[in-house]
């Protein structure tokens, strides 16, 4: 039994290998794509989405556009490290999937209403969308199975010194998503730093063999050289697919249960994810934070479900 | 030459009247009428939108609902001044008038891409609506002639000591519009404040004699009871029918050009209209906002909309 | 019975006849005054109250210097408005009073456990040193009859939109002060508004004739033709006598029991004092807050003080 | 040529060590220590100085009190960790060293102002009385030779998610000395996490044989003990002393220069110390910031001053 998944994502580099994670994976249905303004404009992730969709030969999944910026903030972007088109590095083809006509939350409540069983939300991007959804069709929670979000951090930040850039880019709306008592996952800077890109890595992906490999390998070399002159480590961090790793594979995340906030008022600290592991607040806890990753078992999935798709 | 319009309302007692002056008023033209949750939620303010205008014998105006709650906060309404459907008073008719099927961003982004000359808008609720419309469409502000929100005050609020309601309901929404440099006019409580049903206001628009005076007298009665109960003064402010008035005729509201801002960290003020009419502040100003009102010329504008209504 | 009392102040124009009418009231002892930057950095506070207890012959009230400062923020002072030295306008003769070697806080505490009866404080300035007395000698509230400051408003600021200017300088001393428990009356700008020295008040003044009305004319030509070229209106606001003036003649300044608020957060509104007449907000009132003053009577008051001095 | 320093301390059992450290390494000039209420009230604080002096035999060394409590806050305190008297654990002897009658910012100033050459500030509690006297005394700047506070954070914290117990307790504080412009080094539990308490410490420590080191075995066996109540595990971090280290040994600890801020207004992160090493706020550097310790040699470096000591 598989699980029925829809991602919202905002493609850059990482969300390229989350996707083809989700749709290559025999554990997840990939049932929906939908798009936010994160990493680049929404312009270039609703088209980067169905690029990589039509790469990998991913047909029948409708992608749609959502917000073009955060609820109640402007859009802050980060071209300088995916590049002024979000994907960075190889000839990029003519999608070949449409764009849906509807706005992503609706696509969402569609997939929701039509699915047999509740149906996961994997959002690798700000949660906008996810936000916009839950606050417009609160009557749709019980068909949302749980929401798995690539974004935070318990430790530093990667946009401020404590704040993550999904988190810093639209921090009502994870308030908003986190108020909504659906089961919450938070996969965050500190885990994510654990999937680096290294040779190995990349040569176990090149080795697939297909032309979704071989179209990641040249998205990886742009992101590896991009890396490298940016922060002086070719082995960059691939965040969004260990979100997606954690339905796929529970097993190679290790998730504890405790009290997630985040900082909506701070002028230092805006976007900050407080995770209380130690329950010094005394307030219950309300989401799941991922803590480990089993780095080897986390790629070697990942490896596998591209060497399944074109 | 009237004035193309768009009406944002969350209905409302006042914001019915506001409508009237709006649809009757022969210096405005009514495009298009959107709701946003506000003074009641959203389903109701949809459906009274139409019983109002339905009322009133106003055809061809579509009615588009938008945002059920503010861009980043939990919806807040105000039920024990409106009533629990928000139109306390009348035995309510069913609407003549449908629904239209788009989101109240579209029919304004429609609206305003199909008028021959820029289009105003009024809002008389949360500006939510019209936040939502410059966030998602930024290309569409040359089309938007001005702004005319009523909401905020330069004195004290209505909702906590320096917050008015629409402005405590969604300040995100506020000042992502005061940011986007489009004409901006605040009608505010320290304005609104002198537009007081007074017996001899609810005489004259009673003798008005139409279909629409004789619903608006039911509906200013239950006014007037409730502000006599709850505020121990019959003569209660109606707030919305003055933002209308700014264009309708603008002899009879005074303005002034000055610097605004919205609090939106403030742990005792959230929501607080700052007006730095003395330039305090040193900032550029940046909007329009409401000093004075000719209180009789106004009402007689409302009495004579009415009168050539339904 | 007269009402013993220490003066916390910064004078500052208005402060010296708050100074003069704590002094010459019938109804008050002046038992010590101490200093606070505020208006002017605390070298010419501390200079000046001793300047004007001299011109007016007051002896054997010990003056001391308290904090330059607030508590937790930069000093901002307001030279503009009452000259470089704090009492533009007459020629300063050498104080005959020394300063006391004392702390202001020490001087306060050595004060309260001397009195055979509680003290009143009546605070002028802004409100540092009474905040630094009952944070570090909380034993002494038993001793303090009630705190009465000239500061805040219910309605707009004189610094920014929303806050006066004492209030804004250290908001966190007003919290800490507020939540003692101490009874506390704030005396602010909508009620100071009404002491405006009109040319009839000056009139009166003078006619008291003792060289410490002499003295305080030539403040006062100073004082009027400061706000004729900043606000374009001779007659300024005489703030700081109101609050002397709640405890001197209580029957000349109207107060209500309320809910009393400092903000601490706030981008736009820092030092806002929320003042929640109508209980919006559902707290249990923690102040006493003026609401109308009795001019004429007001005036009467002070022009007999400044007649009983020299 | 030793580095003459003042001390300001809330001995706790590692201000405790941090004193020892101070008084008997070569390399420092232990001129004076000044307390302030912090992990336990200002009482305790004040004697537990005293006392941890006297048992080292240390005479001649002024010792005062400072601030009772934070410049703007409540204070809170500690005795979870510290047992009700802040040394729980051995008997304690009454001191034979006196309370100094200054209160602590006056006899910094004086002990600034008696050195021939600039003095050094360790602060290894909340930063109050630094910043009172910066704040009261700015003229004395150029006589603090620079300033190392035990505080704060690169990481996590330990009051709450993000913020450390000294930096909480005061940010206001913390905020004024930071804008002082004097050299400023902030030893965090990034580096202090690493000063834990072993078995081998402990014998290390016992093997010096002096009264000290017996005392001090007794302070360490009840922090050990209460460290693996709370957390879990014996080995607790001694974290004052490592501020010490930076000057009586700066072989020992790395710094960097880099931009450090405190949050004021958060209302999840308070007190959260944000370390910016990347430059992503492009701010210019205002500090150096402790970033890892040479373990072996700072404990060494603890057991030969102790063993110094009677």
């Amino acid at each position: 039994m598989s699980i029925p998944v829809i991602v919202d994502c905002d493609p850059g580099h990482d969300d390229a290998v989350a996707l083809w994670l989700a749709a290559g994976h025999p554990a997840l249905d990939l049932l929906a794509v939908t798009t936010v303004g994160g990493n680049v404009p929404l312009e270039h992730t609703s088209r980067n989405a169905r690029i990589v969709l039509s790469v990998a030969g991913v047909e029948g999944v409708p992608v749609a556009a959502g917000a073009a910026g955060p609820l109640a903030r402007e859009l802050v972007t980060a071209e300088w490290i995916h590049g002024a088109n979000g994907l960075g590095g190889p000839e990029l083809p003519e999608p070949t999937i449409p764009l849906d006509p509807r706005p992503a939350a609706e696509l969402m409540a569609d997939t929701l209403e039509a699915s047999a069983e509740p149906v996961a939300i994997i959002a690798t991007g700000p949660i906008t969308n996810v936000a916009v959804l839950l606050r417009d069709r609160p009557d749709l929670a019980p068909r949302i199975r749980e929401i798995v979000w690539m974004g935070g951090s318990t430790e530093r930040g990667n946009a401020t010194p404590y704040a993550e850039f999904n988190a810093l880019v639209d921090p009502e709306a994870l308030a908003l998503v986190l108020s909504s008592g659906i089961r919450f996952t938070m996969v965050g800077l500190n885990v994510t730093h654990l999937a680096l890109v290294t040779p190995s890595v990349r040569a176990g992906l090149a080795a697939a063999g297909t032309r979704t490999a071989a179209f990641g390998d040249e998205l990886l070399d742009f992101f590896c050289r991009t890396n490298a002159e940016v922060f002086g480590m070719p082995d960059g961090p691939l965040h969004d697919p260990v979100a997606v790793a954690v339905l796929a594979d529970p097993g190679c995340v290790r998730l504890r249960r405790t009290r997630l906030d985040v900082e909506l008022a701070g002028t230092e600290t805006l976007g900050a994810t407080s995770v209380d592991f130690d329950g010094m607040l005394g307030r219950e806890p309300n989401a799941w934070v991922a803590v480990d990753l089993d780095v080897e078992r986390f790629w070697a999935g990942v490896v596998d479900a591209v060497s399944r798709l074109a």
